[in-house]
């Protein structure tokens, strides 16, 4: 960002490399772009939370929302990693990791199959949200997470389903997007192998939406899930 | 198992629950099933396997095979996770876990939005495969956990790619199956709000396969790819 002047309102374009976040193979794979970061994290519906317990890595899948450059996760006050961020903790280190698989990559040789996939892992800390204005925001985030605009068309939160909720916060700091995309790569030598090769690409997008039996037959599929 | 009892053959039919293996919340939601296990992860491609580096978590997605009760995970003999598993080190704590998102759940209450998933998470300790035949066994079991039968199919590691690639294995032990199926769970009092609720499936499948552009025109489209 030499010799660029950035605002707030203006993040730099990149995540800045680190240690944690550069790979030691294939590197060409990795960007710091920011905005891929964003749409890569906004496709997905559930994280691998991973933490250290006892000594043991941990990796939970669990939903999360974003709000600018923050993630949110949440969960029961009773489930333990959020019982491991609590106010009184000085947060818990984790790493937050969100996948999508593209296509399977079939080469000539064994050694070439793949995979084609969108990945974004984040190092940081995790830190419990007790701001009841920020939990708020981070509630609506994680239910229009699933389905944009969702939070406007649901009953909010009460009393007693906030006091049940913890959120914790990862600011995206520590951030990269690794991918593999395009076709097969198979050696030179290889070409001429009576083997099928290509990508056989994994399908995408929702089937038609099963209203619950209790709705009332006169509600129509609101107009945010006839767009999906 | 209780007066039952078990040959190797005949492995028993769930995994013993252990202190990690047992949620704090929703344990009805979870299933020690070995037949359960064995398919929730034969229908995936990708897992995140969680390590500790430094004293942090790290959560990677990777390509992984199964053969029986073993996991098989590969990867460049450069590769971070890999080298940390070499014949000299006393192997790897490892957390793997496979996760299928199956359909958005869409309740009245945004505190019931929610997700149907099958995950299986795996608690143990990586070695690294330095036997030839049981490297042999898993880099076939990593191509055939892509596409069945595509092993046969494909020209084998010769022994440059095969001193480049590390195989570590993770045995299935301390195992369970987590997952959410069914439909919304609103509060009583919730039902007639006038908010649609539901199920949005997630799509699942293949499209149609795309050749590579180098591939022999005569080269057919093979059975187990049609099969997909």
């Amino acid at each position: 960002m030499q010799g660029t002047a950035q605002t707030p309102s203006q993040p730099a374009p990149a995540y800045p490399p680190t240690d944690r976040t550069v790979p030691t193979r294939s590197p060409d794979r990795a960007s710091y772009d920011r905005e891929l970061v964003h749409a890569i994290l906004d496709e997905g519906y559930v994280c691998h939370l991973g933490f250290v317990r006892d000594g043991a890595p941990v990796v939970l899948p669990t939903l999360y929302g974003r709000v600018g450059e923050r993630l949110y996760v949440h969960g029961s006050t009773g489930s333990r990693p959020l019982r491991m961020t609590g106010a009184a903790d000085p947060g818990l280190p984790v790493c937050l990791t969100v996948t999508h698989v593209d296509a399977l990559v079939l080469a000539r040789s064994a050694f070439h199959h793949s995979i084609n996939y969108r990945s974004v892992v984040v190092h940081g800390t995790a830190y419990e949200v007790t701001d009841p204005q920020e939990r708020r925001t981070a509630l609506d985030a994680l239910v229009d997470h699933v389905v944009p605009g969702r939070s406007r068309d649901s009953r909010p939160a009460d009393k007693k389903e906030l006091a049940a909720t913890a959120v914790i916060r990862l600011d995206l700091n520590e951030v990269s997007a690794k991918l593999r995309t395009g076709g097969v790569n198979d050696e030179p030598e290889d070409m001429a192998l009576p083997h099928w090769a290509g990508l056989v690409p994994l399908r995408k997008g929702f089937d038609a939406p099963v209203a619950d039996p209790g709705l009332d037959s006169g509600t129509a599929l609101p107009g945010y899930l006839a767009a999906l």
